[in-house]
């Protein structure tokens, strides 16, 4: 069972690798940086994507800093600015600072940083197997390409398999940009893990027929009461869920509840370029010029929940204090 | 309000003229039909589809096989044989059998074949209207290119717009094949109709903002108590519409009724090939190999349907007893 990282770091030779997640799965490219801003631009181009693989090449992008004699402050600068609405980039150029100036200490927080991603996604991994069985459903991507740990969604679901709690997973190919027939997929196929792609509009069809037990999928914000964000075509996912009486679980790392959010109401929605719906892979799939909307992200209400995976277990209604309890502990 | 019909006839010139949807949006090239095995090409090849328009276009094929002096039996077979699931196929060869021999009486036997799609649809279309108001959802194709006529629920939405009862209409993209993306978007665009391409998963959110007053779409087979095949997809529309309290009408010529079918579940489910999935327009978008679920359709219970949109007006429930009284009218 293969997990394949978006990175690796090679001290010998000063170079933080990057897997170029754009040209996946179709080619395997892997893109040297030996400075803070080669890392800034690949988080910026998105050679590399998700909130905590971006945290940890933020991270090392850093110790970069240090090993090629860039200016620590303007490498910071640089990298803050590669992707500006990252949470995790900034957490982690945070608890770079005190070691700006150390190469060698800033090498060792580095690597704090990328292990604390991998023994949170084990636990979360863990705790989500648990509780799924049979066949279940993933939507976009939560693989160790998103995290460069093991995962969150698709973590609980390779250690489900790995225990023998479920024998098969249906992947949501998350329409517009396809993270779940390119990324989800190929992850899936490194890891050994039978698994069938189906368009996003196919999830419905397969509750009715009893094919699907259960529902897991990452988590991009969660307010404290519960309400989360996460790739459109979420919600639709978890009111079919509902109706069929399905289990349905969000998973997430805590550093992803924002306490000052009550609900999913605060959470603003990000629209993106409609170019993205009207093409596939650069080809175009509509009539030139025709207006299309991209709601990036949905905001799923609680109710729909059935439990919150987390890395201190899996959380269940009244979910505002279980989260306030696991946030406290 | 520009109607683009799937094909013409040009009696002068003996052809009949066929719009290539496959190339369509993105070139509108016509292909020449002067025999009846070149109709049934066109037929096989899918150049034009819709089972109203491949009823149509058989006809057409029969009167010309008496213009280029093709035996009219073996011209018969051949269009048989060119989609031998297109029950409108049958029934439009079977009308023209009696004038088999006569050039004349064949060609207007077309033509009323032709002018009866055209008055059910504009009855469809004129009774859906009534129905709809501010903005609709629809999915997969359902105008005037996949009937020769009007359309079923896209006439609705164009009558519905002619009469200032909607002012917007969300095309879902419906994947695999993207009749959406392709086609509905095509047509609107031609109508003058203002409309916004959608990814099918965000039909759930923006029923949740609510931003869809009714959703309208087509029906490949009905059984006699309401429950309907349609486009995959279709049911997980139907669901949503249904949590959000949003009417939800399927749109079909009564000839789509089977009344030998009691309930959805003697409705075959046809399973297409996988490569539609993983690919679009030809280009891979997942990983070589991997497996791919297509189920072309699904099926749709009556209890998610507001009312059934139909030349004899919209059926109300209970459905068997509606349809019933409909098909004896």
């Amino acid at each position: 069972m293969e997990r394949v990282l978006p990175f690796r770091f090679d001290e010998r030779e000063k170079t933080f690798w990057l897997l170029d997640q754009r040209k996946l799965p179709f080619e395997e490219v892997w893109v040297p940086c030996r400075t803070a801003a080669e890392a800034a631009a690949g988080i910026r181009d998105m050679v590399v994507r998700g909130a905590p693989a971006i945290g940890v090449t933020a991270a090392y992008g850093m110790v970069l800093a240090h090993l090629s004699g860039e200016d620590p402050a303007e490498a910071d600068q640089v990298l803050r600015q590669s992707r500006p609405t990252a949470v995790n980039l900034f957490y982690a150029l945070d608890r770079m600072k005190p070691y700006w100036g150390n190469s060698q200490a800033s090498l060792e927080e580095a690597r704090a940083i990328w292990r604390e991603v991998e023994d949170t996604e084990r636990a979360i991994s863990q705790h989500g197997a648990r509780v799924l069985r049979g066949q279940v459903l993933t939507h976009c991507n939560t693989g160790p390409l998103a995290t460069g740990g093991y995962g969150t969604a698709l973590g609980a679901i390779v250690e489900a398999y790995r225990q023998g709690r479920i024998h098969h997973v249906w992947v949501d190919e998350t329409r517009p940009y396809l993270q779940g027939a390119r990324l989800t997929a190929w992850e899936l196929q490194k890891a050994g893990v039978p698994a069938t792609l189906v368009t996003d509009n196919m999830a419905g069809y397969l509750m009715s027929k009893g094919r699907v037990d259960a529902v897991i999928l990452g988590t991009d914000r969660m307010a404290i009461n519960g309400d989360f964000a996460n790739k459109i075509g979420t919600y639709a996912l978890a009111v079919l869920a509902h109706y069929h009486g399905i289990p349905f679980y969000p998973a997430l790392p805590l550093s992803s509840v924002d306490p000052t959010l009550r609900t999913g109401a605060d959470i603003p929605i990000e629209e993106r370029s409609a170019l993205e719906v009207t093409t596939v892979r650069g080809i175009p799939i509509a009539p030139e010029g025709f207006p299309a909307a991209h709601p990036a992200f949905d905001v799923t209400p609680h109710a729909l929940v059935t439990g919150i995976v987390t890395e201190k277990g899996v959380l269940y209604p009244p979910f505002d204090e279980a989260l306030r309890a696991a946030l406290d502990r």
